[in-house]
């Protein structure tokens, strides 16, 4: 007889809070649960720089070794200013906490703005793009893109929602597989290479028509246009830092270490695969015409180029690059499960956030959080059709933002922590060390983000720098708001409660019976100063007959019968009832509301419409309590019944 | 500062029930409002014809007379037999009240399911196809059928919710205005065939390729669909016998008198209209590759081609001839939003279906069925991508189904009286001539039912076979519930309220500000035989924190606080509530819910998220009755004030 409960199935039973210190990572598992995004970008970065220097011809091409200088730069510093964050903020000290703390309320909000917009992307983009090398290897999977994203999109919030442990064994595989896979396609190609082979792309043989002929600043625009692409590979590399408080102790070293393998990772794989791009000659274009192939014709990723070239005819290998790759990229979304639930319960618990956010769910997740996320990735894969191209436009910016915020922070931090008294001497030299990690990477990634900004703004980055201040500006709304309750129901210490003077009763009905008789006996049961009950009447014969009823059974309180020449319910009660509680003489008035329960959702359109119209008007009348007094019919009987036998045996 | 409100500036003002004689229609706007159905019909229903007889070829098209004559003594014998409804019923007379009187509640509910689904057939097929007599004469239009028949059901919905008189003046127009424009194209025919001059259709020399070769039985099927495709000219005639009640006086004899005089217009039009066809030599396909032409040649409706061939080089006719037909087809639609609503509220009436569809809203209309029908009708209309020739297959089978069962009614009807000795003599022999009248629609409708049921069944009329029962179910479950509830909540004449022996109350604290204490104010002030606080914490902190406020308040109740190591809310204190309650000592129990009240819909999220679902679940909670304190945040007090200044504006 036991209901089963679709939550249950889907996340779980609950978990108590003790076994929070349970749910800690080590390493090896923070490694691929922080760090898919990271590590799986290496598989578009290289082809997002191709991508923009193929506009300007197959003579530009050769400029994708400076991008990817610049970006690996990038990367370094980035990595080394953020593992000064880990030490410095145990407690998590993601770029809305650094700000907060040094920087003040203004750019701590444009840092949550930014990491908000920025996790939202993450999950559609990499979504987006592991359903794409899915559709690229399963071609009959071709026009049902959005329909997967999507159903990947709930897959990953099913897995979120049942807790940050279980879903770390999940990713490790896909993660770990990734980067080993890679690995082993570098190994063969360095053998082949070694021996004399010749590698050659698919399409090293196809020109590339180029858009217009670039040369002085329009060259240099492009170039940066370039490189700002490639600065997809940097995403997601804060993520550590915000998590330093799910790594197990010592906590900062940890996420410290952890940070430090990720960016050997991540560098080594991407100068790797920009490499061998390099040296096989991949061409690819946004459009395949770009390459002189008919419109449609169906064009394979930079790495699974790579990948087809590097394997030859060991097929298998290929595929499993694919596989893999696909993995990483889904999972890679994971990250924003992790990193934006967190961020939304601090914002939440500094009422910048509405308080649901705030607590963890009965898995020990943030799961509002997590539906949150979940819905508005969604969303945008839904209004930008799955198509990875539009989407991708509006990444980095939020990065950049909250680098830049994050890093400007921490030299804030370490310039207080100098000019401190209480700093001992033989730690000034390592802060020295950090302020000057920082301040480099507060200026490349300022630099970066001006980059960004001037490149990307017209191909639809726009929209990002619409939703930031948005966003910010809705924090600060519920934060207000959050104030204003608060000063508004705040009483002093010796305050007492008040107990009315005065308390009137009015007992709706709708007619004489059973619900009725039983609210007016509780009502009687409150022993109010004035006992009234009130009805409406559309015409005389309806009046008529509920006074007849009334007086058959004598309740022994008046009945007044309101006219209601528009046949409407709420209306004329209301104003009763509004009349009443205005009077001098009341202090307090109750309205008794009998209501019919039913057992059924199917079954309630079918009552106390009126009721639940009345109730949602009366809550604004000052001065009134409503109270319902529930008249339970047999099939709620029933429904109630069933459901504490099923909590019996569940406890059973 | 007055707020515009939306509703009334589109439906109008209220109106008092005592205005409801002045709805009452004069013959000239009843015929428009009930017969535009019937007499738009005749439009298509020539066409229906030729097009299923196009299946076999040129050669079966001679058929079309016999198939137009069968509709029409059909139409003839119809109208005479409701007719006779209309004088026995003066108070509405449809094939549910008919049945229901006469037949019992099987054959009532039947006709009433067979009624609903009629009337939204006729507003779905109704505005599709006046959509498609304007967008074949704008062909910009073509690939907006879906907005553009939604568009209508919204705009007829809203002139239903003004009310029936004020939409009666605008449909006259179109209605009186395409009879006009169809009578002074035969008399423009008759001229120019009188004297001499030969006119051919378009089409008249284009071949019909014929699907196959129909002989022997294959021949009479063929011809038998025919002629039920040509039945669309029937539907609705039943629309004034249902309405008798919004005639003025004497409304039995003004309802026969108009329903003669749409009989005669739309036998007069409909031959009309097919002796035109056949003069003509219409030939029409359902695609106009049948007809030699290339895929996707636009083709003209017959009507059209009729009116381009006798108006010649009179475009100036052609067109208003086109414009007048798109406009009495959608206005046809309004037959049914006369009938659906009120059948609706009959059926709500004897509690078959929910009683929100009984009541008039405040224009004096059946709001809520208007409201449904629009519904149901868009749905169809969005399912079926507003494509004419597949939903017109759902139709005509409910209105031989009710047909069928109203005049069988009507026999037994006549049958009763003549059997009761009360019947005076002089009227038998009227009621036999009626009675004879009524058994030959019975007898006839019975006969088409089954031809239409054969015929129609597998080109998508099973749908409607599948629809009608599920309504039919539904309207009985409806009807049980209401039986069961009302049996439940009887009380004997000589039952007296019953005052609780105990009363025991809760007040639920989230934390110890002022809408708390104002709650504790009032549960003191009920004067309960106990009264207790509850909260709930995660950890021993805020426990502590809370048992702190508490004391410093000295609110003079013991606070109990509920451990919940799930950090949640509403499990905790239903268990604890649940526990009060089925203490035996207890036998009234009363939680008391402070509750914030805002002003604005987006700050209700903010707020009270754990009381609103304590709420519902609470009701479920036998012997108990909750209590809402409501406590007015500054921006609710706003709102509030802002209405009431409102509504004086409005009074004053």
């Amino acid at each position: 007889m036991r209901r089963i409960n679709a939550k249950r199935v889907l996340v779980g039973e609950p978990l108590d809070t003790a076994r929070l210190g349970e749910t800690l990572l080590p390493k090896r598992l923070a490694l691929p649960i922080f760090c898919s995004d990271p590590l799986s970008s290496v598989a578009y970065a290289t082809e997002e720089i191709l991508l923009i220097l193929a506009l300007g011809g197959v003579a530009l091409l050769h400029l994708t070794w400076y991008a990817a200088a610049a970006i690996v730069f990038l990367l370094v510093v980035v990595i080394a200013s953020y593992r000064q964050t880990c030490h410095a903020y145990p407690g998590g000290g993601g770029a809305y906490v650094v700000s907060s703390e040094n920087l003040g309320q203004t750019a701590a909000l444009t840092a949550a703005s930014a990491l908000l917009v920025d996790y939202v992307m993450t999950v559609a983009v990499s979504v987006v793009s592991g359903v794409s090398a899915i559709t690229s290897a399963v071609p009959a999977l071709n026009d049902h893109e959005v329909v997967l994203s999507v159903a990947f999109v709930v897959l990953l919030t099913l897995m979120n929602l049942r807790g940050v442990r279980e879903s770390g064994r999940v990713f490790a595989i896909p993660t770990y597989g990734f980067v080993l896979v890679i690995y082993l396609m570098f190994a063969v190609a360095a053998v082949r290479l070694g021996t004399g082979q010749t590698i050659r792309a698919e399409s090293a043989d196809l020109p590339i028509i180029a858009e217009g002929t670039y040369t002085g600043l329009a060259l240099v625009f492009l170039a940066m246009r370039a490189f700002a692409s490639g600065c997809t590979a940097l995403t997601g590399v804060e993520a550590i830092s915000n998590g330093v408080p799910a790594f197990r102790k010592p906590k900062a070293k940890n996420a410290a270490t952890t940070l430090a393998a990720m960016g050997f990772l991540s560098v080594t794989m991407f100068a790797g695969i920009t490499a061998l791009a390099m040296t096989y000659e991949v061409h690819v274009a946004a459009d395949p015409t770009e390459l002189g192939l008919p419109p449609g014709t169906a064009t394979s990723t930079a790495l699974a180029q790579i990948g087809r070239a590097t394997f030859g005819s060991w097929h298998f290998l290929f595929y499993l690059l694919q596989a893999v790759t696909a993995g990483v990229l889904i999972l890679a979304a994971n990250t924003a499960f992790n990193g934006f639930p967190m961020l939304a319960s601090i914002l939440a618990r500094d009422r910048f956030a509405p308080r649901q956010l705030y607590n963890r769910g009965d898995r020990l997740v943030y799961s509002n959080g997590v539906v949150l996320l979940a819905l508005a990735a969604v969303a945008l894969i839904v209004a930008f059709d799955a198509e990875l191209t539009r989407l991708i436009q509006l990444y980095i910016i939020g990065v950049f933002v909250s680098f830049t915020l994050s890093q400007s922070g921490m030299v804030r931090h370490w310039r207080k922590a100098l000019a401190s008294p209480a700093t001992p001497r033989e730690e000034r030299v390592h802060i020295h060390r950090r302020l000057a990690i920082n301040a480099v990477g507060a200026a490349m990634t300022a630099l970066v983000l001006v980059i960004v900004l001037l490149t990307k703004f017209t191909h639809g980055a726009w929209l990002v720098v619409i939703a930031m201040p948005l966003l910010f500006l809705g924090m600060k709304g519920v934060r207000r708001h959050y104030d204003q309750v608060a000063r508004q129901v705040d009483v002093a210490p010796d305050t007492r409660p008040r107990r009315p003077a005065r308390h009137h009763v009015v007992v709706l009905v709708a007619a004489v019976h059973a619900p009725t008789l039983k609210a007016i006996g509780y009502a009687q049961g409150l022993r109010p100063d004035t006992l009234t009950a009130v009805t409406v009447a559309a015409d005389e014969a309806e009046a008529a007959r509920l006074r007849g009823a009334w007086e058959d059974h004598d309740p022994g309180l008046p009945l007044k019968i309101l006219h209601s020449p528009y046949r409407e319910v709420v209306g004329p009660i209301l104003a009763h009832v509004e009349e009443l509680a205005a009077e001098p003489a009341t202090d307090m008035l109750s309205v008794v509301i009998p209501e019919y329960v039913v057992g059924h959702w199917w079954e309630q359109p079918l009552h106390n419409q009126n009721a639940l119209r009345l109730k949602a008007r009366l809550l604004f009348t000052p001065g009134v309590a409503v109270i319902d007094v529930p008249y339970l019919l047999e099939s709620a009987k029933g429904a109630k019944a069933a459901e504490a036998a099923e909590s019996a045996g569940r406890e059973g």
